[in-house]
């Protein structure tokens, strides 16, 4: 294992960190804010530790694979560690404000905190600023910053989006990266002037378009999207969540004027016509079931199946008190999740796809013993290996769910908090149902479910595999 | 599609079914009971529709594949219809009578009758017997009445226990499916006589060792197995639905006196890890969170693990009032069932043996690039095509169980009682959780919900793909 530079890159990120805080710093001096101290202080802290570990020197440049893992989980949880800093030296206890900080950077946007809107407002931009730097992938502003990691930065780029498809934003190359960031900053600012327009606040728009932006789902007002009452702003953020977990390919395509190519792309359509399914389903349901009218329940079912689709998780509407088909439905699309190369969570439309093609293919195989066919994914054929990958991942993400479900379970809540529990972090949606719902918070779990949680969101966030190798003693071997 | 044979086959079990309701037939003109003329006509129509199904002449002898899945899926369904006359001339509607039977049959155990004791004894007979029959599989019984179908017997076989592993009961010969119905029989009379010296009348002794034996869990008692109050009982009742979630092959073996090879079976061993240490879990939650004492604990958890684990279904305790960590852990060991090549249901050990070394390989894979080793069960080599198959069963297993859930949620029940509902007719286990929990019964759910129940009972004892295959065009086509 290449300690050293493995050291380096964590130093990084730490310096990349500190530099993040700064903004909130500034608000929090600006407004003379109760977390001023809590910033200085942080950034202080992770500035030094930066510093330190930019003195270790690089004994050999050889960077394998299993370094790239290594990197990229200690990355994480460096990140996840030193960015609760703030909020613990706000007041929050250690475990909450990690449990905070994971649920930003991973993108998820559960809550530990009951009124965000008490928070100061350096507090309440850095909790979004999380969700945008994490929506990214921080690596890939490595990246985007550093050109010189040489074969590492492949390595480092292959542990933190690892999809067997090219899932999360896996840039190839610096370029690409930079390209990358482009078009995730023009989203941002289309969206912040487009909320501004609709009568948001400056500041609400900002930070409501980083947390759309990133399918994170954080919100500065207590009562989420719901606050705002308006639906121009409702179907904007409508329209940007639904952009944000396409994949970022298409959207290259897009931005360089290739619009017949993007339109496409098979997991586009899939995403899309599941999306448009889901959001008539509910919305007969809310219509048959509730009686309420026929544009309400078109809207409020768009804006819900999208933010939980898209795992942004903001909320128009107490969802939890819709019928449980509906919810049962909510918690299908939660599960499925975004585009594949995007930055939304969940299993992905694409593996999705490569599951039922499997199956139909096995199916055949039944009937015509011989016959195996390669499965095509966008045209192209699917390497087996791919194919036993994403089973594998699929099996990975149920048992993983299984057993967090049955760790929440032990704080003697019922099934449908403790299953949407493990399934809104591990899919990094962010609010569940019944006790964890759209008007609640997870603030009353035990340590251990949360510390349990967090470690969901990473696995989610990670797509799983990364942090798994780790378990394995050849990882640790010099 | 060579009709004229699958007809034939329909015929025979029909003549099979019509002989298996003659002693319900004789206890009921015994007892005089209200069901002698159900079961009377029920006979009647049976007998006259195989007559004249033998009257056809097979026009070939040749015998595809695709032939075995129709034959297979046309027997189940006609034996649900059909075995649902007495109960249907009884008084019950079609649907209800329809679900009761293929639930008898497909050894699933949920019931729609509110009080089993209070039906005539002709028909708790043929309850109790549907579930005996269907255990070691009709065809099965067809194979060791019929030595001349040929090649037929084999596609047969094949598509009633279709595991990749050999999973259910699978005989290659008549004499095989001789040699396994002994063993049938000899648990089932040496349960019966058991029980008898343990206290129970012989009517019940023998009714309940049918639904042991075939992990069925239909009781002639209105409060199961709690209607004895006799831990005796209960141990024994455990013992034998131990046993009987054993991979026949070991029980094989150790009717032969090879004890050692039957011990060392892989499967056998993780089947009892996991019952135990799922009876340790709970007994210690039913100890701290309920204060209940150690004995009581151990006992309870032990009988409705073991229940649950080898899809039987009784219950001597009302578990859905237990804490939600033991019931999401019974929950688990009803998904996971019991041993391939045994009468239960569930995604069976193997699989899940096999699902999680493949995950192990594949994060071996992703370290070592261009290692890929082979991977082994029982100390033999898995094919590639099993683990790719197995992949492929746990997903459509996992869509099934979402959709069923799905359409149950419908009705307007929860989470919980929808989730367990799909749950546990898929594992063929028989009760759920909340609404349709051990003191409950299935019969307030709609008649959509109870079709759709009806069909993944079906689904799961077949083990899904020799019916989904039917969905292929191809399969039809003469």
């Amino acid at each position: 294992m290449n300690r050293s530079v493995i050291a380096r890159v964590v130093g990084l990120i730490l310096a990349i960190e500190a530099f993040c805080m700064l903004p909130s710093f500034v608000i929090a001096a600006v407004t003379r804010g109760a977390d001023a101290n809590a910033f200085g202080a942080s950034i202080a802290l992770c500035g030094a530790a930066s510093f330190f570990l930019s003195r270790i020197k690089p004994k050999s440049k050889r960077f394998q694979p299993r370094d790239g893992f290594v990197a990229v989980a200690l990355c994480w949880i460096v990140l996840g560690l030193s960015g609760a800093l703030p909020y613990a030296f706000y007041g929050y206890s250690y475990v909450d404000a990690v449990f905070e900080t994971v649920s930003g950077f991973t993108t998820t946007g559960a809550t530990v905190v009951a009124a965000p809107s008490a928070l100061p407002m350096g507090l309440q931009f850095w909790r979004a600023l999380t969700q945008w730097m994490g929506g990214m992938g921080v690596l890939v502003m490595v990246l985007a910053l550093l050109t010189s990691l040489g074969e590492g930065s492949v390595n480092l780029m292959k542990a933190e989006s690892p999809g067997p498809i090219s899932s999360k934003l896996r840039p190839k190359t610096s370029e690409t990266a930079k390209s990358l960031y482009i078009i995730y900053i023009a989203l941002t600012l289309a969206e912040t002037l487009l909320l501004r327009v609709a009568g948001m606040p400056w500041f609400d728009s900002l930070t409501t378009s980083f947390t759309t932006i990133s399918t994170g789902g954080f919100s500065v007002r207590d009562a989420s999207i719901a606050y705002y009452g308006s639906e121009a702003v409702n179907w904007i953020i409508v329209l940007f969540m639904f952009v944000s977990a396409v994949n970022f390919g298409a959207l290259f395509q897009i931005q360089r004027g290739q619009w017949k190519d993007a339109l496409k792309s098979e997991e586009l359509r899939v995403y899309t016509f599941i999306t448009a399914g889901a959001v008539a389903f509910i919305a007969a349901d809310l219509i048959v079931t509730l009686g309420k009218g026929v544009y309400e329940s078109v809207s409020q079912s768009a804006f819900q199946v999208v933010t939980l689709m898209t795992t942004t998780g903001y909320a128009t509407t107490d969802f939890d008190l819709w019928p449980f088909f509906s919810k049962a439905a909510l918690m299908l699309v939660m599960f499925v999740g975004g585009c594949a190369g995007s930055t939304a969570g969940g299993v992905k439309v694409s593996r999705v796809v490569i599951l039922f093609k499997g199956l139909k293919r096995e199916l055949r195989r039944i009937l015509h013993t011989r016959e195996v066919r390669p499965l095509t994914l966008e045209g192209e054929r699917v390497a087996e290996g791919t194919v036993s990958s994403v089973a594998a991942f699929f099996f990975a993400y149920v048992v993983i769910l299984i057993a967090a479900a049955m760790v929440v379970s032990l704080d003697g809540v019922d099934v449908e908090t403790s299953l949407s529990a493990a399934l809104t972090t591990i899919s990094n949606v962010g609010p569940g149902f019944a006790l964890i719902g759209p008007t609640c918070n997870f603030a009353f779990l035990s340590a251990l479910s949360k510390v349990v949680l967090t470690v969901t969101m990473l696995l989610g966030r990670l797509e799983i595999m990364p942090l798994l190798v780790l378990l394995f003693p050849s990882v640790w071997k010099k």
